[in-house]
């Protein structure tokens, strides 16, 4: 690949059908799963600790998600993410619910702690409070927030060494060096429960085949803005939209891709 | 609010986005969560009796639903339930399978001597049975009942000190005092799995902006039943009624409401 | 029934709405309720030890599906098998991802051992693993298997005294002296998480009426693959698709199951 091209990536995900590996919460785990199989990828969803690590050994990439995180599950999380690190497999972490309770904020810094996460994704008050910095969380849902969302995702990109992607009108992804912004997308995504989660599906699927996670954080977002886009045109609400979304993520194609992306070099 | 006014609680919904916590089974936790997104409010499922206080302290309103109840799983509702007590938040129990095993009907009786329930919402043999009557519960449907459901709901509203939802062909809503009829509602509603839990989480954001319980439900219990009837006139069987419900209830509007609404006084 | 007539088998399950006990995944947990929902029988998903024995008391068969495995979920499983074998209800287990990890084959082999299994379901490198032959799983979606898949299900259905049922391009079912070849289905169908979880329930829900277990499964694989075939004629990807499923298989009746089942046997 001369350059970052990202229907060669989706295609790539077809082709090889990489085995993405989760541990996710229990109200979007079908949506999570169903993400990766329209996409074309194969999705686990696993969690027992007796055998995380034999799934991560068949995995290409491993998906963290906390929204219903209890004290075990965590743990779980913690072998499935060291399991990844020593084979060097990418790990994305979505920090769904950070600031809303101080077990999410501590279970965040441990999993960061235990295992190097390559992917950290959330919304701007989410990201903002792992990042350290003291905004409010109202629950799951992304809060306005009246901080520099550019500053906080590179520098927390830098202190992690990792890629930082903060979803919202406009999607944010930096890898500390290099910032963009990803302005595809459309407001029924926010009508809809776990539409956040997906994304770190659709992200975990392009970074079990592309290895310059920026290029792959973006890729996702990219496809998955579009898609959102197509589909509002096509729905009668927000019912209608999903089904569509999987409807028109899986028929993504180059032509859709080049003719709708709208991607922004920050700096 | 002078009089009783169902398009304007929903209003207050689209307008305050409340928070709604859930406690619920693991079958229907997606469709739970994304009723109250649908209807305006912001949904929150977690159940680690680490976080529950915290979340509680974030949530209008408690949805507890004991579908796949474990031992464990009902003390994090207890947990929840008391605190919202506390909090004076109104929590809603959806009595899921009552009858049927001895644990449900101990774990629903330990969960109503626990901590106040506002709203115990099922159906007919649920309910009959969290009120002592004999009857005989198959599995999770409602099974038909030749007791006299007003006289149920009167005397288990007065006796615990809330508000008691059945629903069936015609809901029935009671504070022990006052008693509705809503006969809005489609036969289909019996063709999908989780339309019961669904209107215990339309219940629950309903009294999560509306103080008077008693109009809570039966605002929640209107709306549903009108979204039934426009989305079965759109549908061509169980799943795309089920996709047509949530389109129309996102859309649902003060004409609508008026136009359709079936509510009858009882006494 | 003089012959082996499907649409009778169907009708039976309208009319009786028998319960079908799942103990199974949390990904597609909802849908395998609601395709029993959708066939007219009646799902319970209920997992707690303590209940199980009444909640089997009330079922006319229990559907066993390992996706998300842990070690206490399978314990609750043994309960439920030994409970059904008791009763002479007929017990289905899904061996989702067998081979994947020693866990899944060591509880595979336990769940066989602890209790009779009636029906055993899966993919051809699921089904193969447990029959011993050394063949690679990657992950719980199909993978080519160059083995004789015939002799396979032959020879587990008559060790273990149970209907075999391997799903893939061609289901094959064989109880050990008669086989079947069913040629019914859709590619779609491998689009979409969780439809392999779904045929298991369907075969439950065949089973919860219909005593000949060969001819529940056949019945169910039949009724199944023509619904998708029908469906995918009214789709325009992999989520409309599932949508028209579901609502094909609820209007399915005598002419379209007469006119398309696709039935061979082998020997």
């Amino acid at each position: 690949m001369k350059t970052f091209d990202i229907p060669e990536i989706l295609d790539k995900i077809r082709k090889t059908k990489p085995v993405v590996h989760h541990l996710t919460n229990w109200v979007t785990i079908y949506d999570c799963a169903n993400i990766v199989k329209t996409l074309g990828g194969s999705p686990i969803m696993a969690h027992a600790p007796e055998e995380i690590d034999q799934i991560v050994s068949i995995a290409s990439s491993v998906v963290l998600n906390i929204g219903t995180l209890t004290i075990d599950f965590v743990e779980s999380m913690k072998l499935a993410a060291r399991a990844a690190s020593i084979r060097k497999i990418p790990v994305i972490l979505d920090v769904c619910g950070a600031g809303a309770t101080e077990l999410r904020n501590r279970k965040i810094f441990e999993l960061i702690e235990y295992a190097h996460i390559d992917i950290i994704k959330g919304n701007a008050s989410e990201v903002a409070n792992v990042a350290g910095r003291k905004v409010f969380t109202k629950g799951v849902d992304s809060s306005d927030v009246s901080i520099d969302l550019i500053e906080v995702a590179e520098s927390l990109a830098k202190q992690k060494s990792c890629v930082v992607v903060i979803t919202g009108k406009y999607d944010i992804v930096s890898d500390g060096n290099k910032t963009f912004y990803i302005k595809n997308g459309h407001g029924l995504l926010t009508c809809v429960v776990g539409t956040g989660c997906m994304v770190s599906s659709v992200i975990g699927t392009f970074a079990a085949v592309e290895k310059n996670l920026l290029n792959a954080a973006i890729g996702a977002l990219v496809c998955f803005g579009i898609a959102s886009e197509i589909a509002a045109e096509q729905s009668k609400g927000p019912a209608s939209f999903k089904m569509a979304l999987f409807d028109v993520l899986y028929g993504l194609d180059r032509e859709k891709i080049e003719s709708r992306m709208k991607l922004e070099k920050v700096k």
